[in-house]
């Protein structure tokens, strides 16, 4: 039987229009905001964990490839359905269960956009720290399978360190729920954070218990240009030696600053060659004395500007100004190859002159923001696609990039995961005996291979 | 060929001293700060990575089980050698190979002091926050194999949180680098976590990078008495309220406050029903301003008493005490039976009403302490051991103890793991289908079932 009558079949035994197929469904299924697109067999949208769990029992029997999707707001292919079969959407089991103020836990359904939950829960005094920048469109789910970071994370952590608990459905068909609604939990392994940045190879969550934190009451921001970003890397170090760490340390060099001039007339960038935003939180007075140290502290690596900014608007200023980054880089026409590699945190420095090294000798812009104070810069290498040599000179420069970066002791991807935008890098990222073992996890968990195959465990 | 045989053929393969098997050497192996004891048959004291995967590998070959320990400072009897083989000591493993104050990481030999390593880092001005109360004993390895806590976890989170990446021997004798060096990762899955916690049964860990943090520059804490604990606990409520989140939160009721009081003769603690010690920290303004705030704020629950203690040595004025109150407990003749139970943060009023009722209702005096913030409470149940019909009562108590946690959310073990002595509960704390999973990864990793057999995941 064919796999499209196979899947009809599926489709009589769950409530009516769980499993569409029309064209139109397909093609907005096919991708996410990197480039390549698959066209799967059919778009499932369960609205229970039952039938997300019967739909997976369903494809191992019959070895369907089940590719799940949050928001599709991922930067690397990773919910392309490169093998056809299922596209799997979350978007409809989008429900907040709950959010308890004294137990400072949260429980969501993998559907819910990220920032209508960061809404919710500081309305109420809570607070969920991981913010990827995408968070106004992309998903809870889709935070847990690709483990999301953002610029906060430097205080806080990533979105591993804020999952108490999932309900997973298993390739084989079963309904688990892992972990707890505790804040601290040693019973057994730590099974529940294997699911989590597994990019949807090992099982679907169904369901999530998160962890939340008192909202800090107040905070500021300070944005500060220098001449060059090697002035603003000496300065970033003295700021952690002085006993800072910031809710957000993120950094732009020249090339994106001059682009996001352009855009947005913005004079509090004009004529930096790197701008840093460093965030502090807490109380109020607290946070207020400890920017008067940070300023004076700045004040001796020669900043060209020092501009604060007060409690949330003053704040929103910057972070409204560094959310345009990113469109102000598409606005030069180029087309940009956005790494999100990571190196030691002292090793910022090392990887600014690689980039400047790559630029001259591939004849391509490198433009590089990013969380500086996590070792975790976007390396957006500019090209102009229709140029076949410029194509050409970009896949080296990456190559070299990413060799660079692996030497330096980093990682060729701190944020957007490998997905299949970084599967050609993956046997350099990862060695023989590290692949091996993720093998053996995903054999162990989904011998029928039907969770998102095609991506970098394809066998 | 019987074991201690082919034990013995291994020894002659590795370097002299490896391998010991007088008598007095496998005595001192035979258990940790649990009760329980169990000869292995030999002891090995690898040096190097390669000789930990050497005896894995003939391990493995020749089904014999294998016990990691780290320095036996275990409380549930977690690398008790219960089905005999080798133990496996990473006590000669103790180097610390690095300590980077750029990268704000360093990279140790499992065998490493706790308090040797924290003390080494502080002194360059960096933080290594999980503080487990047996840390001037305890080593990092075993830390890493238990994910262990402390006070400092409320604000910093546990072990977990701080393992960048490890080197880790596999049953199969493969020896595999997991993570990396970097504060933000996302190649491929978490797995270097997945040996976080695991209790000795996937791997052992021969390396770890750990995650450094700027050193706070002060700390300071309050030493709050109330005339009970429900007083403490809405007090507790009304920290987090106000957007606090302290770097630990301690509370312990009347019956500990008593025997330290015996024990100490402190003046710190007489008369309270409760008393908890709160501290903050960051930089030495900032944490001032704050105490002040946190007292007024506290005063509105009647507390018998604030005391303040400001800087290090002020602080280990409260910290002194706190670390008596297990010997405390000891000096009452009593048998302390300690069960590191977690609630939601929300339950902490519940869970003393719980340990109340038991108390009443098997006529056992349930000694209570710990990380209140969390949800973390040692509760101790005291028994004359001596006493048949109280060995009975402590049984039962602790089972209704057990039902009580798991039905308000919580988990029977915060810190401890499961080990041998919370195995008896092991199936009401995970459900059928955890235990599943748990048995899934086991076998992918260790198909012969060499590593830590006869504990929670005995077959």
């Amino acid at each position: 039987m064919k796999r499209l009558e196979r899947i009809r079949g599926l489709s009589r035994r769950l409530p009516s229009g769980t499993i569409l197929w029309d064209s139109r469904t397909l093609e907005a299924h096919s991708g996410d905001k990197w480039f390549a697109k698959a066209l799967p067999e059919a778009v499932a949208f369960p609205r229970t964990p039952e039938a997300v769990a019967a739909i997976l029992a369903f494809a191992s029997k019959h070895r369907i490839p089940v590719t799940a999707r949050g928001s599709g707001y991922g930067y690397v292919g990773g919910c392309v359905p490169s093998k056809g079969g299922i596209a799997l959407s979350l978007a409809h089991m989008n429900r907040i269960l709950g959010i308890d103020p004294h137990d400072f836990a949260a429980v969501v359904q993998p559907g819910v956009i990220t920032a209508e939950f960061q809404e919710q829960v500081e309305r109420k005094g809570l607070y969920y720290p991981p913010d990827p920048a995408s968070r106004k469109d992309c998903s809870l789910g889709g935070n847990i399978a690709t483990n999301a970071g953002g610029p906060r994370c430097l205080k806080y952590g990533v979105t591993r360190d804020y999952v108490l608990g999932v309900q997973v459905a298993l390739p084989n068909g079963s309904l688990v729920r892992l972990g707890a609604r505790t804040h601290k939990n040693k019973t057994g392994f730590d099974l529940h954070r294997l699911f989590v940045g597994s990019e949807g190879m090992l099982g679907v969550v169904t369901e999530a218990t998160l962890k939340l934190l008192p909202k800090p009451p107040y905070r500021a921001c300070l944005g500060v240009g220098f001449a060059d970003m090697a002035g603003a890397a000496r300065a970033i170090r003295a700021i952690f030696a002085a006993g800072f760490l910031p809710s957000a340390l993120e950094l732009a060099d020249e090339f994106t600053l001059r682009a996001a001039v352009k855009r947005t007339g913005s004079r509090l960038l004009q004529g930096c060659g790197a701008h840093m935003i460093i965030e502090l939180d807490g109380h109020e007075t607290s946070v207020r004395g400890e920017l008067t140290t940070l300023t004076a502290l700045l004040r001796r690596f020669r900043p060209l500007l020092v501009q604060r900014g007060l409690g949330e608007a003053g704040c929103e200023r910057f972070w409204g100004l560094r959310r345009e980054f990113s469109y102000s880089l598409r606005d030069t026409g180029l087309t940009k190859l956005n790494e999100d590699v990571v190196v030691p945190r002292g090793r910022l420095e090392d990887l600014f002159r690689l980039t400047r090294r790559l630029q001259r000798r591939h004849r391509l812009p490198l433009a590089c923001f990013g969380h500086a104070g996590d070792g975790n810069i976007h390396v957006n290498v500019m090209l102009n696609e229709a140029d076949a040599a410029e194509r050409a000179r970009s896949e080296s420069c990456l190559d070299e990039l990413f060799q660079g970066v692996l030497a330096m002791g980093g990682v060729i991807t701190g944020e957007h995961g490998i997905g299949l935008a970084k599967r050609r890098w993956w046997p350099d990222a990862a060695s023989p005996e590290v692949r091996a073992l993720h093998l053996t996890i995903k054999r162990a968990l989904d011998p029928s291979d039907i969770l998102n195959p095609g991506k970098f465990l394809t066998r």
